[in-house]
């Protein structure tokens, strides 16, 4: 038997799968079930309608406190012409809700009657006077609920396929239902598969990964309207994932395999799925997400509904951003089908991108990017395109699709987004592009509680710079050292941003230094030592501030860059450099030193520099950056960036120049 | 003790409530809670920030089915000048996630490889050859995903105050946590109160109503986050009352008593919030929903964090529309204030009202409306006004707040509507304006699982051919008699609509007939009979098909309508005009054959009508409608259609003229 992955277009995918549901019969909503009419019924989907089995008012009501009459009796009353009527006969109390006597058809709110006593007296209980003396006529019906105002016995109160919210369940309680058919969660079994893979809770060893796409994957279908049962992960081997496969398929929906869906050497999935049915596709053109699969599992001589019994299954690609987007893009819509609701479209925004964006030519390709509204334009900032990266699913405001063909898309261009957040969200976003800081991360933790999102795009201070030019964000965090003046920021923004109109504020002074591992093992002492040929250095990118200070004091040492191995090895952010030092990749990296602290690293202190915030002047006064302002007048938050090591605060919030 | 209602403005009672919060400490965020990290955190609100305790990946992997070698290895290799790699000295082979080797720094996929044996053919396990040659240089991390990609160890994962989705899940598993410590659920007792409550389950009697309102507000709560408890409806007892608020206050963080919180004699809540603390706001100018508490209760000598323990209680009004809204106004916030999330404000879209709303001059009034896209213009129609009606709420598309002092809005005001419904729902909506038809029901289910609404709104035959006009609808349904031709609908189309382009395609023809109680005890045989003294009729509203049909019979019996008692009692449809006969309001009604079939009436037959749609040009031949013309020709709608009592499908479908 022999597998191999072809990938064909999505919709083709999306089709067969279709086709081979319907033709097992299972391309409809699954069966119902009855259900108490309690809150917990909210969320699901009705399999059938709801008729209105009493009307609502059931009688007819008394709309205030006050006297039920006749409108007949209440004729010719005026301010100065007031009738007077006789109780209980002409005129009864009623408390809001009460029946209506059959003798009566209007109701006189209590605070326009005069209750009396048989003297004529005010009544001592206004509630059960001997008379009520009116000023005013009355017309039929009026303070009164008819029968049926809200409902009225047999009518529809509730579609089929209709998703209960809290109202809903009102509703259907006021027409007298008591229980309600709803239509059976979609069963989903997932088994993670994979020899690498260790439970969340047991710490991975090198080689081994933490499994929990199985657990990305159950909290969306339970999302969708779906139960998920996620079982343990198992080692590759083909009989074992055969047999659970088997054992799912008993009593479960869909059967959702992770991973092995490729055709590498230890990928199962396909010659599973062969050996219990048939494989209608593998390979789909999207990225990230090919390698799926998609098949249904046979069951000669089991019957269902009339039919051999079949069961679908989905081999899902094991990088966690193809995994989620996978359960998008093949897992929903089965569940809303089976639901038998209509498919969720998200809402969508045009926007447009901050940078170009390459794509493969045959592949639909999903981007994932963060949004903000910077001005009159909603800008689309790409994320890390990497299957790997789930962190980069996390931080999405949403997801556009680069259809294939286009190979991808340019700066400027204008796309459309499918949001994953409420619009609400976007429109209070912060945005920031320039050189990443430690203390910008605890500032978006402050202002979270404040109505504020900052969201911050790591592309170093000088790419931060010509953002604002361009006016993609609404500030920068840049520390950028003028060699020939030994000050901060000034120089370069009259250079590059020569027509702007920004204020420099000063958020933090910070040590930079050599990132070391612990022990200092190769004892590199100073910029020197980085040329020594078994000293490998990481970098970072080109624009990024702490590479200018370093190209600066190397210029000052009169050393060539390209002397030190490693120069063109870029990260983009101090964590990632650290990281780079603490795996073993390099030996030395230039940083601040609160990323040293983060990793267990040793720091060697070199230079204390200077980050600003370049903030857009039309921007500088308004609501939206209010609160980060604020912010930097506070006590809380200035100490929580004082505790940062090798963080100075005493110029935090100095407004150091305008332009 | 006097319990007087005082309405102040929503803002005065919000900051009231606010600010009594912040003196009891109760302000803030909840306590947290630890959570295993399993897919029923997903939802839950991050007490604290997650921070990475492990990088992800956590060692160098292997991003690739293929070979690890050292990238300096590789150098000159092209296609015509290949590079031979001896295994497993400089080339081993790798599954994607394996650990990379500490000699290597690249990845060489298998597809790009060819592997030999120790004789230079082709080797027979092409994962473990003798050696393998290249014909292209790799660059060193190629295929490689470094330690760190994803997430940096101590970097920053998710935020306090995050809800989590559940690719956050997966984020924070592969960060290495196995726990999470997220704010507990603020937990909300629910106590129903009225001697005159049965709970859901029990047939009420007259006067009796069945309790839903906990049901709805149990369903928001946990819908918003928190955790409901309903307890049982308790008797209009002052004592009963408070024992329950004391003890549901032992264990609850905000108590919620529905209703009696008006200033009626049986309204205690006040009083029980008086006895127990203090009562903050008694009335607020809002409609529906103006009697609503807000009070704390105190507990003296009990202490919580330091300070006397004080909970919260609302006084939820008693209709279901006013409790629903207080639920929103109210509750809502405080669920999102103690779980640390902002406010989420539901999605706007501005609309144009299709008719006139007065409101009460100093209340803030919410409206709900049902909206449709009806050519460029999104058209927001008004829903039943009555703080009773609940089906206004499961009907509504969205509220629009009319300001207090506004007294309301004109036809044609531009509204800011708050969606309860996704804005796609909005676009697939076909809106129907005109004479109510059961059919309709039947065709909106029937369109419901084809991807179209169809929204009815019920203004009587001529109400539709106006809308028409005024391109305020898709289509309207209408069955106008012509007096002079005996036709259907053309003439008043030609009067009415002389430049307006449409098509008349027949719907049904349906039998228009006398409702009457059964038995008919009045001995009603002819419309001559409607004269008598003791026979009351209930009428349609002005320009309803069915109220041109009676005056038109009428004036050819030489019948003048004031003779008729209740000829100005007025319903809006069939089904109602049938409960009006089935409550004995009325003693009898011109309608369909239907409406007195629902409610076990008597029917009378006196005339078959034709029922068409009219339906404006533009939109004949849409994408929008083509599903609801097609349904015309389908079996199945059509034998639904013919099951209906006095309904006659043989023309349905037919055009009948075009304008």
């Amino acid at each position: 038997m022999s597998i191999y992955l072809h990938d064909i277009p999505l919709e083709e995918a999306q089709a067969r799968f279709a086709v081979a549901l319907v033709e097992a019969g299972l391309g409809e909503r699954l069966a119902s079930e009855s259900l108490a009419l309690d809150e917990r019924a909210a969320g699901r989907v009705l399999a059938e309608p709801v008729w209105a089995g009493l009307s609502s008012p059931h009688y007819h009501a008394s709309a205030m406190d006050g006297f039920a009459v006749r409108a007949e009796d209440t004729q010719g009353a005026a301010p100065s012409l007031p009738v007077t009527l006789d109780c209980p006969r002409q005129a009864g109390y009623l408390d809001t809700g009460d029946v209506l006597p059959e003798w009566a058809n209007a109701v006189i709110p209590i605070e326009s009657v005069e209750p009396l006593d048989e003297t004529g007296a005010p009544a001592p209980n206004p509630r059960h006077p001997e008379r009520i003396r009116i000023r005013a006529a009355v017309v039929p019906w009026q303070h009164v609920r008819p029968m049926g105002e809200d409902i009225v016995a047999t009518q529809l109160v509730l579609p089929a396929g209709w998703v209960l919210r809290p109202v809903d369940l009102g509703a259907a309680a006021a027409s007298g239902q008591t229980s309600l058919n709803v239509v059976k969660k979609p069963r989903v079994a997932i088994i993670p598969t994979g020899t690498e893979l260790v439970p969340v809770g047991a710490p991975p060893r090198p080689g081994e990964i933490i499994e929990y796409n199985s657990l990305v994957l159950a909290a969306q279908v339970n999302g969708w309207g779906g139960e998920a049962l996620r079982l343990a992960p198992l080692p590759d081997d083909f009989e074992q994932i055969r047999a659970a496969v088997l054992q799912a398929a008993r009593d479960h929906d869909l059967v959702l395999v992770n991973a092995g869906s490729s055709a590498g050497s230890e990928d199962f999935t396909a010659r599973v799925v062969e050996s219990l049915g048939r494989v209608l596709v593998h390979g789909v053109a999207v990225r990230p997400g090919h390698p799926v699969i998609l098949g249904m599992l046979r069951f000669p001589g089991e019957e269902a509904q009339g039919r051999e019994r079949q069961v679908p299954v989905i081999g899902v690609p094991g990088y966690p951003v193809s995994a989620a987007l996978t359960g998008e893009i093949f897992v929903k819509p089965l569940i809303e089908r089976w639901l038998g609701v209509p498919h969720s479209e998200p809402d969508t925004l045009r926007a447009t991108l901050t940078r170009k964006v390459t794509s493969p030519a045959g592949d639909d390709d999903f981007l994932r990017v963060v949004l903000g509204r910077v001005g009159e334009r909603l800008l689309a900032a790409p994320l890390a395109r990497g299957a790997g990266v789930i962190t980069s699913l996390v931080q999405a405001d949403g997801i556009t699709l680069l259809p294939r063909g286009s190979q991808g898309a340019p700066a400027g261009a204008e796309v459309e987004v499918h949001l994953y957040k409420p619009r609400s969200e976007i429109e209070r976003t912060i945005f920031a592009i320039g050189s990443h800081d430690i203390s910008l991360d605890l500032m978006a933790q402050f202002l979270a509680p404040r109505g504020r999102r900052l969201v911050s795009a790591n592309v170093g201070s000088l790419g931060g710079l010509v953002a604002l030019r361009r006016a993609e964000a609404h500030l920068g965090g840049c520390h950028l050292l003028d060699e020939r003046t030994g000050e901060y920021n000034q120089a370069y923004i009259r250079e590059y941003l020569p027509e702007t109109r920004l204020k420099l504020v000063t958020l933090v002074g910070r040590q930079q230094g050599l990132l070391l591992p612990p022990g200092n093992p190769l004892n590199i002492r100073s910029l020197e030592d980085l040329v020594r040929p078994e000293v490998t250095f990481v970098n970072r990118q080109r624009g990024a501030g702490t590479r200018l200070l370093l190209d600066y004091h190397l210029r000052l040492l009169g050393i060539v860059p390209e002397r030190l191995k490693g120069y063109n090895q870029e990260e983009y952010t101090h964590l990632a450099v650290a990281a780079a030092v603490a795996s073993g990749r390099a030996s030395c990296g230039l940083g601040i030193a609160a990323a040293a602290r983060a990793l267990g690293l040793e720091f060697l202190p070199l230079y204390e520099e200077r980050y600003d915030l370049a903030i857009l002047e039309e921007y500088y006064s308004s609501a939206l950056l209010a609160p980060l302002l604020e912010l930097l007048q506070e006590t809380a938050f200035r100490s929580a960036v004082a505790g940062l090591p090798g963080y100075d605060i005493r110029r935090m919030g100095e407004l150091v120049a305008e332009f």
